[in-house]
């Protein structure tokens, strides 16, 4: 597996594009996204558990229900969730693609991410689709630019991997950084890859790789109305489809992690008003469940989170909130350490303080990636976490989201 | 049932204090504060659901098995807590405390606040002790001093009632103000009554109290190792003893959530760092359950605290927290309100937005009190959750607490 570059049109047979078409006021800050699949490609879609889901996600259900689509149509600067007319915008939306690509309508997936409860006019859109359509090309960067929000950074991956010694290739591009608190589904991500495998096991795939990726990201504890990741596999590498477990799946399921690990990193350091990236580790947990629990806790404690800000080693937060996690643990039994790129130092032994150099903590801390290692010393089970410090300019960017 | 003043102390036969010890560096911030009843007293507590509990709680818990009490201790500065010698520490405190009073260990209440895994010394307990059981009277203030910690406000409260034509008193005082999201139990609050009133009573009343008020607040979404609510009852007021449900248990039971009520408000009003008190109103719940997840959910969003500190109406915010809240709620029918001092006005109307003058709706979240109305038009369930704004000083306090 090795890392490429071309983000979602990485993969055979993949066309992207952005633009600025007048959503937004700043017409420096794109804000409609299309992504193109010149063949018939299978798709596979995980959505928030929200219960006030957005209009686009409805309608992508549906397009879905065959685990095909050809088109990714998304817009910025509107979520097109909670008005009245959502529903007719977002089919709207994929008419006018499809009419422009000559592909069938429900063959479109619809996204929209930006402020709940105005209405989204479908006038600039449907002016500037004509100029989408024509510049879509090898232009991954100007959709990934074109669903950014709050983001500072572009959210772009792509990797090649070996099918039966056929070179396939997956990419993909992603956008947090404000209510990012993904439950059994994520934020917006979009994934292609010319690997032929079927919607079924691309569905597998998705699902399972969700669970330990964009699930476990917390910026700030909050589940958007809007959050979406979808697959499209267009078969263009031409190797032996995948249709069943097996190594071909695991080494596809490989390359699909990759590229959701690298986005999932990207949104937790890119979190609102972040200065680092926070990774909890947990290990020696009777469940994977457990082990998940007590990460997701830590890693989305306010208290934990401006301390780290602070780079103050303050780990009284961190067995706190292992306490408080849910999971059942013995709290006796707990080892933290807290880890960076300038060494590891040992705070807490069973459930303890144990005396450490402050100065060297704080050193740690200082890093703009910083893990925190939990141990139950319990079972075998772990799993990971991703999110990000609580700053002034969280603060800032949320005071005054609209005005 | 009226407010009167003495905190603690208003109680017949309560006495209190608090003085400065030395566990904190500050002299002028008093660390340590004694409540006295000098008859018998029966007594109840609910306590942290946090695995990681502090030595005090584990100490008072074995105190508290046969429902007396004598006296209440309480140090801030220092949690006691995931330390190698926490309950030698808390029980030796207990001990002194007992020495001094003339009392059994085993009728001492023992409760610390603060940072969390550093050794708390005896020493300054022990030599502070003479004088603050020397100073008891009619000091509720002094002891309300004595358990803040980041607390800018002193809480404290206290009500007559009537059982039976004989008047009794029930006071109280709390501290907050950050670590404050209590899960089936709650933060420091100490509560005293000369209601006559059995152990059993005593427990139900507070136990289903604080479902309805402790339970209910969030200032940061962290449930703390050392939560803990007491009452003592001594019987002093002479009236017949309570120890049935009836009418007078009813009465009591009133006269509790007048002063817990209290409490809460405070408590969340001086969060870490608050500009402002919301308070979240949930009606048309098909369970109490369900409103009780909505209002805690809205109330706790980071979201929703930051919007409400830059008086943004962005109420997209709220209907989403009301979406992830776990509750079963069809967001198709959810009407959504903003109110203060300054008037109300709609902003969603069957989960979607309706026009209103933002002008109007900014001059009503300026106000110090908010109120969060959301009707689910669904069923006839009902509650009420409180918590803060999310500003820049929650930022700064807790990214040094330590320093």
């Amino acid at each position: 597996m090795q890392n490429i570059n071309g983000g979602v049109c990485a993969p055979k047979g993949f066309l992207a594009n952005g633009i600025h078409c007048g959503i937004r006021k700043n017409k420096s800050k794109p804000d409609l996204a299309l992504i193109f699949s010149c063949a018939d490609a299978n798709a596979a879609a995980v959505y928030t558990t929200n219960l006030a889901k957005a209009a686009p996600l409805v309608v992508t259900r549906e397009h879905l229900k065959d685990g095909k689509a050809r088109a990714i149509i998304c817009n910025s600067g509107n979520a097109n969730a909670c008005t009245s007319n959502g529903m007719e915008v977002a089919a709207e939306m994929c008419r006018l693609v499809a009419d422009q690509l000559d592909i069938d309508a429900s063959d479109v997936v619809v996204a929209s991410t930006g402020v709940i409860g105005q209405e989204l006019p479908i006038e600039p859109i449907a002016a500037g689709l004509p100029s989408l359509v024509k510049g879509l090309g090898d232009r991954s960067i100007k959709a990934a630019e074109a669903i950014m929000t709050t983001d500072t950074k572009l959210k772009e991956i792509a990797y090649s991997f070996e099918i039966g010694s056929v070179e396939c290739r997956i990419g993909g591009i992603a956008k947090g950084s404000g209510m990012i608190h993904p439950n059994m589904a994520t934020m917006l991500a979009f994934l292609t890859t010319d690997c032929a495998i079927s919607s079924e096991m691309l569905q597998k795939a998705l699902s399972k790789d969700v669970d330990a990726t964009f699930n476990m990201i917390s910026v700030d504890g909050d589940t958007s109305t809007n959050d979406m990741v979808v697959i499209l596999a267009n078969g263009e590498a031409k190797n032996t489809p995948i249709t069943t477990h097996g190594p071909e799946f695991d080494t596809f399921a490989q390359a699909l992690n990759a590229v959701t690990l690298h986005l999932c990193r990207a949104i937790a350091s890119d979190g609102e008003g972040a200065t680092k990236l926070l990774t909890c580790e947990v290990s020696g947990a009777d469940t994977e469940e457990a082990a998940k629990k007590v990460a997701k806790s830590v890693i989305s404690s306010s208290l934990v989170k401006t301390a780290m800000f602070g780079a103050d080693a303050n780990w009284g937060r961190l067995i706190c909130a292992v306490g408080y996690s849910g999971a059942s643990a013995d709290v006796s039994k707990v080892d933290i350490s807290l880890c960076s790129a300038k060494g590891s130092v040992l705070v807490c032994k069973g459930g303890i303080g144990v005396g450490f150099p402050e100065d060297k903590a704080k050193e740690i801390l200082l890093e703009e990636e910083v893990v925190i290692r939990i141990d139950l010393n319990s079972g075998t089970a772990h799993a990971t976490a991703w999110g990000c410090d609580l700053t002034y300019d969280y603060v800032k960017i949320n005071g005054s989201y609209r005005t």
